[in-house]
């Protein structure tokens, strides 16, 4: 997969994260991408929007969901561009470990929303062993401290609140803003910041989720499936579909809204 | 109960909402605070802590579990004090409604942490619905994003992970700092603010949620209670369980956890 609109750091990280995935996870995942090649890559008519997607499924007796890359990037009236990069990778029921998500959207060059998470599978309330599996003992909210201590990070909340309620409370939710700052830029906060966080986090989610089996009961299985399902329509109801149309018209924004939740809901 | 240490407009908040659940909802509650009276009202040794707790509990008929009003005074070696203020209002599982949540952590003149919520009953993931009910169409988030507008406002992160958890997404987790500020302090922002958004909320609780019957299936009731009764005996544990020791000794802080803890499992 590709990244032609990204600044150089963020296709750095992607690539890397990308091959990470090829080498610890390649032999589980189907080889070539499973979605049809007009929802793979598509634009509007006037040429100032366009996507791609790229999804590789599990094979079927692997722990793994489906991993789904994408890029979206639209002019902007003011003559800039709006860049959303992301990563996000779901696992079966057969394991009840955590989603990973990334997501970065950028619409200047000063500016920059991070959303990183390992998504919960299971009411954190209801199950607090699970917080402290993932959560606690894992001590995954340094990460997210260490970015509180740089001057630029704010936390920021999503207008969703799904989007709210679906992270976990360790995800790193933030607005990086270096504003007429001269001695900081975005690009610096990525390579020098954010993109180790994201490794990490992906390397760990690799090694403890994706690999790691869990040993889950059938009643279980039945519920963690009934919430994935869920998560799934419901995030790209929340994340694409309240964009798509307006960026690609309401045809090819069914296109692949469409080809996404056949797949979701086989 | 009263608020001898609380500043003058905390004071004034919480006799008004005191008044406000005294008036529309004492009919459904005993006339009396259930505790002990040593666990009303204690101090440790040297007098620099004192607390003060009254929970008065539903009438077996009501949906109102128990209204717990508590505060704490802390002498700071700093000469300083903190002073916690709180009320919280449990619902029993007649209802899957919302419990009420408000903590006032005030450590100096110039800063204050505001906890303000209505506590979801059920995994907002797993019931898309009861988000929608009690979080989208009541646009609950307006009070948050009200206060997110004054300068003086951040959002703040609990420490604690299950804290974190156990909040809706409407949630207003704040710190107010008025730093070096002449034109502002606290006790304005509490007065033209805080208070009245303190006030809504709990209006907004005792007619859609405490009085407003819903139809609930036996199968709910037990998941309802059980995830209620994890609430209960976690939120004391996490808050109460982790100064307790340090703020009165370990006999102290025993007498009253197990005084509250009895009657949360009774």
């Amino acid at each position: 997969m590709e990244f032609p609109y990204a600044s150089a750091p963020i296709k750095k990280l992607m690539v890397e994260l990308l091959s990470a995935v090829d080498e610890q996870l390649g032999s589980s995942l189907q080889q070539t991408c499973t979605l049809p090649s007009d929802v793979q890559h598509f634009g509007n008519s006037s040429d100032t929007a366009r996507a791609s997607l790229h999804l590789r499924s599990g094979l079927p007796s692997s722990q793994i969901d489906f991993i789904l890359g994408g890029w979206i990037h639209c002019k902007l009236p003011s003559g800039g561009a709006l860049n959303i990069t992301s990563l996000s990778a779901y696992l079966t029921s057969l394991t009840d470990a955590p989603h990973f998500l990334l997501e970065l959207i950028q619409s200047s060059s000063t500016s920059l929303v991070l959303i990183l998470d390992l998504t919960p599978r299971k009411d954190l309330i209801l199950h607090p062993d699970y917080l402290k599996t993932y959560y606690e003992d894992t001590q995954l909210d340094r990460h997210r401290q260490h970015l509180q201590t740089l001057p630029e990070v704010r936390p920021y909340i999503s207008p969703s609140l799904y989007i709210r309620a679906v992270l976990s409370p360790t995800a790193i939710v933030i607005t990086v803003d270096t504003g007429a700052s001269e001695s900081t830029n975005i690009e610096e906060i990525i390579q020098d910041h954010i993109s180790q966080i994201a490794k990490d986090l992906l390397n760990f989610w690799i090694e403890s989720c994706a690999r790691f089996v869990r040993d889950i009961e059938a009643s279980e299985r039945a519920y963690i499936g009934e919430r994935d399902r869920i998560i799934k329509n419901k995030t790209i109801e929340v994340d694409l579909g309240s964009s798509f149309p307006r960026l690609f018209g309401q045809e090819i924004a069914d296109r692949v809204l469409n080809a996404l939740k056949e797949y979701y809901n086989k």
